[in-house]
């Protein structure tokens, strides 16, 4: 699992690099099957399939049965979504409409009875697109469905021209002769694999990533790559990239599938294939942003926190609905079902919408940098950032001792239809820096079959989001917050062999 | 069916107009539950289901045997599309991409093996698209995925800018008070049904055609459309519309769907919307095209025709595979089979590749005034346009002594899955002047269920297109062709009565 490996490698540094050299990659999901089959065998020698049962029934919590009702009569979170994309739309770190989300969070929170609301200063990357076209010169003329991968340096204003060298895979690179690379553009070829739990999308966003690097340490001038996504359409899917500081930089940008496909076929035939783009794409100053945080204040020990975030930063081509619009309104309105109870938990619930989370992690490091004292005071913390899709399994990393209590949490999440697998949660790339100060994590798996179809895309708008999807993932989100910060136990620390694993 | 109508009309008239002023729409499919049920009532009394069973088993024809077979193990029909998407793509009339697919039909039909190929000189309209663009103003900023339907007038340089006045159908649009409409945008908020028969599209596409005449009217500056598409993709469908010489002529353009449906819920909001747009594009003189043409000369008749067409031109956006390159790759490859048959039909197939079918028809109208003399002896007629669907229904247009040979015709296609239907054949848009010219019809029905979700968009490439669907197309077509042109009967006129109902 390469691509894992990369992003923990990546984010532990991720505090000691400079920006522009490594924004942190979004979330790239681990594959589900593999490690629970592993971890079902080692844990649970009982159960033959990897997705155990949940355990027996314990008694329901009538908070919970009327919160997962509320999710199904009462959702706020599609209007939220709405609200969001319409109002605010692209939002990309340091972009104008990154600034309107940030008022937008402020108002929404407020509006909708959250505590404490918040705006917390972060200091954010600000890359900016420009125009950006592509085409192929030769064997036959054809224009292509570009965009530049985010972070990408631009090319020189007339462009860069160059033949297509095709590799599949980053090995395949790595194992590239310098000399058919040298002054080339090397185009990488690789399909997404469609995956329920993402794990298709883990597999090749490497390339997206660190394919740039590769590709120049060969002396090539330029990259293209399939982009990395599901579908068939026209429409290139950005995603972050990063650049080493001891290798040259050079242009980077996704053409769409159906292009992707084009181009391989004409290669196919044998015949030199030349491009030609042009990317306006460039990095500006840092920019100010911030993490919009807001409360359900606990009753009982208001200083531990349960965390629900997601992010509130979406790349600028698309909207935003399902990435991830979907997972800032499910947390807010997750608390906004909790304030509606009547009753309140033990622990505070604390609604973070991060930012930038897409090309740079800074609203992450800034939150665990900022909370640092009360790091040890966070009990449980989860992230929605895997689209509007219903969550069908639940995972938790904590220490064996609290085995009981996510048992428990977990039997209360089965009536909308969420398996306990007892393989480690891995949390959204926002929470990497709570994994690496041993704070408990939950994972919500959510249904991602068509996430890849739209993900960094134009055609990420409200429509792919199903009302329904959403409300069983509010459903699920206010159930975790609820049983967790109501508990009677404390979750300890994470230990760190457990989160080695 | 108003669309219907109207293209009938708008045809009949063609020749007798400026091609600036009433370019021909393209095919536009009659739905088709209804025309059976009526014509099943009237014509079959035993029969109660709008598709009528295969007649009773008659002799199986040899050659058609090896035909379906070819079809299925040595079709060339999907390296054909491959081949002309990938050397040519698209090609609007009176492009570059026109004459390189004009050289490419004429390579291919002669290497394909095709007997008579030739080039008839066609003058087609040359309008170019251009540089385009398109946002929302007020009440949130917004980029459109936008773009100029065929024929539009481009706006000043500086775009076009004004508040929307939301209607949904031409109807409300004639209804619409002249004083809410003067000085606006109107944009037409329909959306498209998906429907087997392709029905759905036929309802909505005059809103594409006349929809600017009928704004227009009113005293409105632009007008915007929903996409006449049953996709939610970012991809905005263009497509054919038209101008009346006495209303004034307004630049019109389609928005994608997401992009149709963000502008209907800000307009629901209650507040203006102000959007801007910006068209480049711009009719030129005409320019040289042509039908390009080749047979299978027949036995015993030469000089009776049977025509297998499709058209060769593609709107620009897309790649133009599945309209209409897997049309012209079924009916060249049906009738190289035919040639690999090792025997002749009595009369001669020939391919005909329209020129110009989606912005003007004057391929259509050209080939029927060049063979004026022998339209008489034009025994029956077909056009592949739907794209690339698997063939489910049969039916035909032909005089009542002509149903015995129809019915020996639709029998032979049933193992192909493909159910007879008494309900009249329409025929594709090129067939409308032999239509007029009451020369017999055949439809092969496909199932369109997919087609506009990609119909005249930068989608519609190669990878939209299945092989084996392709394949029974093929399969289904040359079971016609070699029926029809071998038959001992010949095919009478269509008298006019049935040409009306
Ligand atoms: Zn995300
Ligand atoms: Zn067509």
């Amino acid at each position: 699992m390469y691509a894992r490996s990369a992003l923990l490698l990546a984010t532990l540094s991720l505090a000691a690099c400079s920006a522009a050299e490594t924004p942190a990659p979004e979330r790239i999901p681990a594959p589900a099957a593999a490690t629970a089959t592993a971890s079902a065998a080692a844990a649970a020698p009982a159960t033959a399939s990897a997705a155990a049962p949940a355990p027996a029934p314990v008694p329901r919590d009538p908070n919970v049965d009327k919160l997962q009702l509320a999710a199904q009569v009462d959702s706020h979170a599609y209007d939220m979504v709405r609200s969001l994309v319409d109002e605010v739309g692209p939002r990309l770190a340091g972009s104008l409409g990154d600034k309107a989300a940030v008022a937008w969070a402020l108002r929404t929170m407020k509006e909708k009875g959250l505590e404490n609301v918040r705006a917390e200063k972060v200091m954010v990357p600000h890359w900016e697109r420009g125009a950006e076209s592509g085409r192929i010169v030769a064997p036959y003329a054809h224009t292509l469905a570009i965009a530049a991968l985010g972070g990408s340096i631009g090319t020189p204003a007339k462009g860069l021209e160059g033949e297509i060298v095709m590799v599949e895979s980053l090995d395949a690179m790595a194992a590239m002769d310098e000399a058919k690379v040298k002054g080339k553009i090397v185009f990488y070829s690789a399909p997404t694999t469609r995956t329920k739990d993402g794990s298709g999308y883990g597999k090749v966003a490497g390339i997206r990533y660190r394919g740039a690097i590769a590709a120049a340490r060969k002396g090539a001038i330029g990259v293209l790559l399939r982009s990395i996504g599901t579908d068939h359409d026209r429409l290139p899917h950005t995603g972050g990239m990063v650049y080493d500081k001891d290798v040259p930089k050079i242009p980077a940008a996704a053409v769409s599938v159906p292009d992707a496909e084009l181009i391989a076929r004409l290669v196919g035939q044998g015949k030199p294939v030349r491009v030609s783009f042009s990317l306006g794409a460039k990095l500006l100053p840092d920019a100010e942003s911030a993490n919009v945080i807001g409360e359900v204040k606990g009753r009982e020990k208001p200083d531990e926190i349960v965390l629900l975030g997601a992010h509130l930063d979406a790349w600028d081509l698309g909207q935003g609905a399902i990435d991830d619009g979907a997972g800032c309104a499910a947390v807010v309105e997750a608390a906004r079902l909790v304030l509606g109870l009547g009753a309140r938990p033990r622990r505070t619930i604390r609604v973070v919408l991060f930012a930038n989370e897409e090309n740079g992690l800074r609203g992450a490091v800034a939150y665990a940098k900022d909370h640092a004292a009360e790091l040890d005071k966070h009990q449980l913390a989860l992230e929605i950032d895997l689209g509007a899709g219903r969550v069908h399994m639940t995972r938790f990393l904590v220490a064996e001792g609290a085995r009981p209590v996510t048992e428990r949490i977990a039997s209360l999440l089965s009536p909308l239809g969420i398996q306990y697998d007892k393989g480690p949660a891995h949390g959204g790339a926002d929470l990497i820096p709570l994994h690496a100060a041993a704070v408990p994590i939950v994972d919500l798996h959510q249904d991602a079959t068509k996430y890849f179809d739209v993900h960094h895309t134009a055609n990420d708008t409200l429509d792919k989001v199903t009302k329904e999807d959403l409300d069983q993932v509010v459903g699920a989100v206010a159930t975790v917050a609820w049983a967790a910060a109501d508990a009677e136990e404390t979750f300890a620390r994470v230990p760190e062999e457990l989160r080695k694993r």
